[in-house]
C-alpha cells in the first residue's frame, strides 16, 4: 500500500473527536497535509485551509484521506458527491473504515474510469498472513500496551520513534491501526485480521532486523478489555517485545464502551502484560509508563507522574506534557 | 446452517490422523453416519460400509461430509470428480476447510444446476458478529481450556454434555471448531472470525438462557500457544464461564507445531486461565482436570490421575478411560 501524499483531509460533518484520524495525521505528518474539507455542520478544525478537491489538486494534492470515523465505520451517502468530485479532480481516496471504498459501486466505477486508486488501509491483504511460529528473530522490539483503549498507545510509540531518531538510533514505528497506517505509510490493522493469524501478522509486521535496530510497535486494545483482549494477546505474543511501555489515561472510571468494567490498576496491568509477554520473550521488561494527564492541571499532573515513578520504580511521563526522553534514557541504558 | 443427515463421510486418500473430523462425527453421532468413501491409497478406517455417492443416496444419505483435513485446508483436484458425483447423486456437500467449496467453480456451478447446497461450516456468516459488550447474561456456562491445542477439549465438552443429560440437567454443547460444528449441527468456528469480533462471537454462541441451564463451550487453542492465544483469550472473555475444565495430554514435550515452546505446568495453566476468566466473570472456578492419558498404560494412567487430583485438589479424569462423572459430581454439588 502506497498512499500518495500530500493529501486533502476529509472531515465529513463531524466534530474533533470523530476526526481523530485527521488530527493524528496533522500532528505527526504536517508536511503531508495540504488542506481540510468539511461538510456543512462540521465543527472539526485542523487549522488548515479549507479546500475543494479541485483547489487541492491545483496546489499539488495527490489524495483525499477520509480522516473521520463514525460508529460502524460506514460511508454515508452524503459523502459520495464529494468523494466522486475528488476522483474527478485527480485524487486517489484512502480510508480506514470497516466499509470498503471499493465495495461502493459509484466509487469503484468512477475510480476505474479515471484510473484512480482506492486505498482501504484497514483491510488485510488478500494473500493473508501466516500462522505465528513463535521463533525468535533478530532486532529489538518495543510494544506499547494499555490499561484501556484510546489511552495514547499510538502517540507514545510515535514519540518514542522521534526521540530515538533524535539520538541517532535506528528505529521504525510499526502501525497496527488505521491512523498509524496513514502516518507510517504502511502497517497492519490487526483488529481486522482473522483471529487465527493475528500473532502471525504481528510477526510479519516487525520482521528480522539489525541486532541494534528498534521496532516501536503500536499497541491495540488492552488485555483487560472484555471485547478486544484477544487482539492484544495475539499482538503481544507475535511482537515478542524486549521492552514494554504501559499507557494509561487519568480520570477514566470505566472501560471504553464497557460501563460494567473498571480499568485495572497500573500494578495489575504491569503484572499481567509482563507475564503474557514473557511467554514468547522471556527477557521482556517494562521500561516506562506513559500517562495521558490531560484531565489534570499542571501541578497535579507533575505530582502524579512523580508519585507513580516513585511507587513503581519506572520512568513515568506524559508524552504530550513532558515528552518521552526519560523512558528513552532508561531504554538505552 | 442446517446440514442434512444422515451423511456419507469422505476420507480422501488420507490416514486416521487426517480423518480426525470424520472420527469425531463417527464417535459422537454414529446414527448420522451411513458409510465411508475412500480414495485409492487411503488408510483411514471408520468401520463403516464403503459406499459410492449413488449407493449412499439409495440408502438415504442426504449429504457428503468432507471428514479429512490437509495442511493448508484446501480441496485437491483429485477430490473433485467424487464431489461432483455426490452432487449428481442428490447429496449436499459440507466441509470445514479454509478453502470455500463455493469458491470452486465446478462445485458451485454443479450445485446451482442441481439445486444442492454447499455448506462451508468454518466460515462465519456474512452478516458478521457484534463487538463484545461484556454484559452478564443468565444461564450457566462451562468452558474447556487447554495446556495446548489438540488435548481433548471438544471430546471433554461433549462427554460433559452427555453426562449432564444422563442426570436430567438441561445442557447444550456449543461448538467452536469445524468437527464440533458437524457434531452439534451448528456453532461458530471462532478461529475464522476477525479478531475484533471474537469475544462478541463467543457471547452470541452462548446466549442468555434459563438460570439453571448449562452451556458446555468447546475451548480452542491455549493461552500458552504462541500462535493461537488470542483466539483463546477472546473465547474465554466472551464465554464468561462460571466453570472451567483444564484439558491436558501426557507425553507431549513440545507445543503443537511450535518446537521452541514447552507446554505450561498444570499449576501455571490453572492460574493464568482463572485470572483471565475472572475479568468477565469474577465467580469463575475450575471444576476439574481432564487428561488424555493414552500415552500411558492403565496402571500409570490411574496413578497419574490420583496423584494429580490429590496435588491440585480438583476432580481429575481421562474422559476416554474413566468418563467425566467425577467432574459432573463436583459441578452439581
Amino acid at each position: 500500500m502506497r498512499i500518495p501524499y500530500p493529501a486533502l483531509l476529509f472531515l465529513g460533518a463531524g466534530d474533533d473527536l470523530a476526526a481523530k484520524t485527521a488530527h493524528g495525521i496533522r500532528h505527526w505528518r504536517p508536511d503531508w497535509c495540504l488542506g481540510q474539507l468539511r461538510l456543512p455542520g462540521a465543527t472539526a478544525e485542523l487549522r488548515l485551509p479549507d479546500l475543494t478537491p479541485a483547489a487541492a489538486a491545483r496546489l499539488g494534492a495527490k489524495s483525499l484521506i477520509i480522516g473521520v470515523a463514525n460508529p460502524g465505520g460506514f460511508v454515508p451517502d452524503e459523502w459520495l458527491p464529494t468523494l466522486v468530485a475528488a476522483l474527478e479532480a485527480g485524487l486517489d481516496i484512502a480510508a480506514g473504515l470497516h466499509d470498503r471504498l471499493s465495495d461502493i459501486p459509484v466509487l469503484r466505477s468512477t475510480a476505474q474510469r479515471l484510473g484512480r486508486a482506492l486505498h482501504d488501509v484497514r483491510h488485510p491483504p488478500a494473500s493473508g498472513f501466516p500462522v505465528g511460529n513463535g521463533c525468535k528473530r533478530p532486532g529489538k522490539r518495543l510494544l506499547t500496551v494499555g490499561t484501556d483503549c484510546s489511552v495514547g498507545k499510538m502517540f507514545t510509540s510515535l514519540a518514542l520513534e522521534r526521540e530515538l531518531h533524535r539520538r541517532g538510533v535506528h528505529a521504525d514505528f510499526r502501525a497496527t491501526g488505521q491512523t498509524g497506517i496513514f502516518i507510517a505509510g504502511g502497517g497492519v490493522s490487526v483488529d481486522a485480521v482473522v483471529s487465527d493469524f493475528v500473532a502471525g501478522a504481528a510477526e510479519t509486521l516487525s520482521p528480522a532486523n539489525e541486532v541494534e535496530h528498534w521496532d516501536l510497535i503500536e499497541g491495540q486494545g488492552s488485555l483487560f478489555h472484555p471485547a478486544y483482549a484477544g487482539v492484544t494477546m495475539g499482538l503481544i505474543h507475535g511482537s515478542q517485545p524486549d521492552a514494554l511501555v504501559l499507557c494509561h489515561a487519568t480520570g477514566r472510571a470505566r472501560m471504553d464502551d464497557c460501563p460494567d468494567y473498571e480499568p485495572p490498576s497500573l500494578e495489575e496491568a504491569l503484572d499481567l502484560n509482563l507475564r503474557v509477554a514473557r511467554r514468547t520473550n522471556p527477557n521482556a521488561q517494562f521500561v516506562g509508563i506513559a500517562i495521558n494527564t490531560s484531565a489534570l492541571d499542571k501541578n497535579a499532573a507533575h505530582a502524579l507522574l512523580a508519585d507513580t515513578q516513585e511507587r513503581l520504580q519506572l520512568p513515568c511521563c506524559d508524552p504530550v506534557r513532558t515528552g518521552v526522553a526519560n523512558i528513552v534514557d532508561h531504554l538505552l541504558r
